[in-house]
């Protein structure tokens, strides 16, 4: 069921001659007074104040409207680790993205070092230069480490999308599933199928709600505490997981789930998805192949999501991050709280509504209510911590 | 003579509030087709294209357009190390400037270190996210390395508009100034007073063209082979400078001096001003008060400018570096050479034309043409080399 006509490479490569993304001015500069008002000698005005009550920089720069978008383009959509220069056009899309769904300023930054300790050095000595951090496609396990160095070493949001924007968007649908299917989300199986950002994420996020029984999966197999091949990421949460010890691969892992995540790369074979509970869940958001056909999945799962959107439910980072990026400078937020993560995927929940169908578990990415949504919820939060 | 009708406190501040930079997307994001497009999967097709074959970034994100200005804000106008916060306001009007008169885009990084070799590093480390760098109120003698040490690290256009930007635009007022009085560069005596990131450029700048007799003033005095106090900058242009031997101070350096340039601050007093050769040049470019008062200054010199919007004659960077960043890279040029410098000043002096008069030696700073010029020329010197 496409929905979007047939897009030409030539059209593709013209919408991103000269860059996605433009600079504006917010005040004129057509006159000797203009020139004396936004430059000298009037700004020395404004720069003696901050100088004076550096809070001032909020207001009256434009620093406190902006997120750096930063990358090392170490782990870049399908195509892997294709270094910082490759990773722009994404990184341009994902700013541009930020300014046309929260209306908030947004660059690029991509960092040309995979080393964690040197992108922190870096931002920190930035810090100045904006208000917020969104870390994009950068690799597991590095990921997790520079998104806590980060959080530590700068007053600002700083949240890495791979991880937290998949999670509260899969937290959303889970849930608006969950009304569909009339059962609790603590008395889910749930099987997340990839171990990287996403899965790792989805899975701390679930765990957070309440859900119990969580079987992870990555090209190995089950996660559990047998293992010995495991990261130090996939070792701590193979103690938070698998409940009932399973041991083995995918047939071991679906027998009787309810729930299938699928954040990782390649397709999972029909017989295994049979093997789950009946009115089950499958959220197959691997892209731009799903881990299997939605048409088929559908034999299995009263619930089917995507990653794409050309089926319907799109589980779409782009109903979560410019939200509770706005939401959170609105706020003043120092941090991006796991409780206003969780806010956030309530709205993102509550705006279906009434409109609950299996065919529309969560708002399409181009609703123009989630953002501002998704921003009260999480500003409200924010200021009850 | 102010041109420029008072301008309030509340009526600058209010100009400032939340900034004076605005990004904007240049391909609408408004259906599915169209987010297929500018992000996933479209995307991936550029980002794949460009890892194959790096050149493309210069055609397919913003970078070639996209100006950095860089400062650790260490010496902010008049206002000295107020530190890169505060330095803000300055780099956004600096980043509107290009956009305004060169319609290139421009961020503001300021870094919150003084130590040259980190911010080296640092603007090494995120060198695939722009075009060129323009190093901005950072002080002297710092400014001289980094700048040295950030073209031999950088493969892009990279210049301290406080030095280079001040020393072109000074070039073409002095080329206007003596064809009016008749004379030849070569043959004027030249007084610079303050031997900091302006004076020591406009002086190499001078120096490259011809001038020969040049006398350099700082806090101390004259600058001479005799003097044991001197930075290793200045020691080195004792030597290429005051080739007459000249110790002492503003008595001694002014005696017969035929243009007299003002970088410093602070005022110098009008019986110096008198000992100047009849039909001389004073530009008194201190802000916000010109070392001589330009109606004061009038009686001994037959050209006067100033930096200041409410005067004639305005020696105004704004005329320089928007057109020699794009001139540059509209030419794919690595390095901005002295050579491509005075091709900008030559472009400014010419745009005057038959217009010229003692109160009109250089173009109006929102003279719209300037920019355009400016780059073309630059462009054209670049390509020879």
């Amino acid at each position: 069921m496409p929905e979007v006509s047939e897009i030409t490479q030539t059209e593709i490569f013209e919408a991103h001659l000269g860059g996605k993304l433009d600079i504006s001015l917010t005040t004129p500069i057509d006159s000797k007074r203009d020139l004396s008002i936004a430059y000298t000698p009037g700004v020395a005005q404004v720069s003696n104040a901050i100088h004076e009550n550096p809070d001032l920089a909020k207001t009256h720069t434009w620093t406190n409207r902006l997120v750096v978008v930063v990358s090392d383009g170490s782990a870049v959509l399908g195509l892997g680790d294709i270094g910082p220069s490759a990773s722009l056009p994404v990184m341009e899309g994902k700013s541009a993205l930020f300014k046309r769904f929260a209306n908030l300023n947004s660059i690029p930054l991509v960092i040309n070092t995979n080393d964690v300790d040197e992108i922190v050095e870096t931002l920190v000595r930035l810090q100045h230069s904006f208000g917020a951090v969104n870390l994009e496609d950068i690799s597991a396990p590095r990921c997790f480490e520079l998104e806590e160095k980060l959080i530590e070493a700068l007053n600002m949001p700083v949240m890495h999308d791979d991880q937290h924007g998949t999670a509260v968007v899969v937290l959303a649908a889970m849930t608006n599933g969950a009304r569909l299917l009339n059962k609790d989300l603590s008395s889910l199986r749930v099987v997340i199928s990839g171990a990287g950002a996403a899965g790792i994420a989805v899975c701390a996020m679930l765990l957070s709600v309440g859900v119990r029984d969580i079987i992870m999966l990555d090209s190995q197999g089950i996660i559990s505490s047998e293992r010995q091949d495991l990261n130090s990421i996939k070792a701590q949460y193979a103690q938070l997981t698998n409940p009932r010890n399973i041991t083995g691969g995918n047939a071991e892992a679906f027998e009787n789930a309810n729930v299938f995540i699928g954040v990782s790369s390649g397709t999972i074979p029909e017989e295994h998805f049979a093997r789950m509970s009946k009115d089950s869940m499958i959220f197959a958001m691997s892209n731009p192949n799903p881990e299997i056909d939605p048409a088929i999945a559908k034999k299995y799962a009263k619930v089917v999501a995507t990653g794409r959107s050309d089926f319907p439910n799109q589980i779409n980072n782009v109903l979560a991050f410019p939200g509770i990026f706005k939401g959170a400078l609105d706020a003043g937020a120092r941090r991006i709280t796991q409780e206003m993560k969780v806010a956030a995927a309530n709205a993102i929940a509550e705006l279906v509504g009434d409109e609950l169908t299996n065919e529309y578990i969560v708002p399409s990415p181009l609703d123009q209510r989630v953002g501002q949504k998704v921003a009260e919820a999480v500003a409200r939060q924010a200021l009850l911590e």
